[in-house]
């Protein structure tokens, strides 16, 4: 492979989560150009099967190489720990996941070795961060907590709402029960609501949200591969977003967390990408 | 089209939702067979467009037909919307929604001439529950409201939960404010929260579940297109579960809701049905 430094970098997700992880790539690596996938069509994936998210991360990854990008970034705890290590074989492309980097900036943040991690279901049954943390420091305990119901809160736009206090409350209880200092933000969607969940947890407790830390992770990487861009873009549209659904829905609400107004969303035929 | 009168009826929905149908085509056509489709691996269907939601469709009944049933339900509100008067051009084959019961009844409850509706958003924006009701008697205002975290709380399994409670309150006061005495559950998860809804909205305003009324209807289609199964069946499994995902969690579900041990349920890949 031949990649081309100055190509795009691919960004995906289920749906908008990814935006916050893709917010932390244009402002950490403003020279490179990105190619942001948002599976609006089947949204969530956070209940889905392993083999289900791994089909559809294939069917994206297939995209985004015909979108000529250079690297992939899967921007998504769900699909990084159902996907990531079976389409890491099967694609000639250096691909990153959100999970390691969160787990990375965890580890370092603990003092007592309580660190909780809450995300989808899918995320917190794979156990995933158990895995990379333990990987780390074999002393580090983790406490995972599945919080359905933080994703549509999310998307219905009730960030700061008491109904979103009551559930987080509901929800974390048992992790401030186990008296946690460290909390991975597991779901891309999750640092929206990153000021109410700290209300419930308290001062004492570090947010870690793995989106900033994946950015610098992918900046190495390009770095080690040679792959960085070496010039600002002079293209009119450096960041190109696509969706299988409902673009224009897709495009307001990324106006509404991008510093940067999206003015492109083209709608595909993801299915089409199958095998 | 030769049907046979002995062959299943199909039933879909994008999850478990349209068990509730299922359930009531059980106890009110009990010689008849069914072949129930739920769309997990692309559940919910609520926030997609119409073309997804209908492309979705179109390959459920694809499957459905190899399936040889003489007669579909489409058991969700969203694709009962979106898709029914597309599809039913489409195929050789009686094709059922539920809006249409839905609103029959609410027609003939209503007193005052006020009915809300609630649904998901993509149900709720099609307004075709008012088209409908309007069709029955132009007199009727019909008032509708989208609930998108009803689905989620449900699947959540927060039936009679004070959270559940506090956002039926939100969700249901501009629909108290305008004094309607009949309210259609416009979506099939819906019935299993009814005690909720019921609560919120006082006894003054009766509650329409529309999959009571769409057995009925099918008996009627099936009689007058001589269809009726005329038999008990002798088969081992006269009630057979297809998903796109997940088939344990949905069995699991079911068992829950169904008054019947659903014993086999089997994955299949739904997209292969693309045209």
């Amino acid at each position: 492979m031949t990649a081309d430094r100055e190509a795009p970098v691919g960004v995906f997700d289920s749906g908008v989560g990814g935006l916050t992880v893709a917010r932390e790539i244009m402002r950490n690596l403003p020279s490179e150009k990105i190619v942001y996938f948002g599976d609006t069509a089947r949204v969530p994936y956070g209940n889905k099967s392993r083999e289900t998210v791994t089909r559809f991360s294939r069917q994206i990854i297939r995209f985004l190489q015909e979108q000529n990008v250079k690297a992939i970034v899967i921007a998504c705890n769900t699909a990084s720990s159902f996907a990531l290590d079976t389409l890491e074989k099967e694609f000639d492309l250096p691909i990153l996941g959100v999970i390691e980097a969160g787990a990375k900036v965890a580890a370092a943040a603990t003092v007592n070795g309580r660190v909780g991690v809450i995300g989808t279901e899918g995320t917190i049954q794979s156990r995933i961060h158990e895995t990379y943390l333990k990987g780390i420091d074999r002393k580090i305990t983790v406490y995972g907590k599945a919080c359905p119901l933080f994703v549509p809160l999310v998307e219905e736009g009730w960030l700061h709402d008491p109904v979103t206090v009551e559930v987080a409350s509901r929800y974390l209880q048992e992790l401030k029960d186990k008296d946690i200092d460290t909390l991975i933000l597991g779901c891309t969607h999750y640092p929206l609501i990153r000021s109410t969940i700290g209300k419930v947890m308290g001062d004492t407790v570090r947010l870690v949200n793995p989106a900033y830390e994946t950015a610098l992770e992918l900046k190495s990487l390009l770095a080690k591969l040679d792959l960085e861009s070496t010039q600002q873009s002079q293209e009119e549209f450096p960041y190109r977003f696509f969706v299988s659904d409902l673009a224009e829905k897709f495009q307001h609400f990324a106006n509404s967390i991008l510093p940067y107004d999206v003015s492109m969303t083209r709608k595909i035929d993801i299915e089409r990408y199958e095998g």
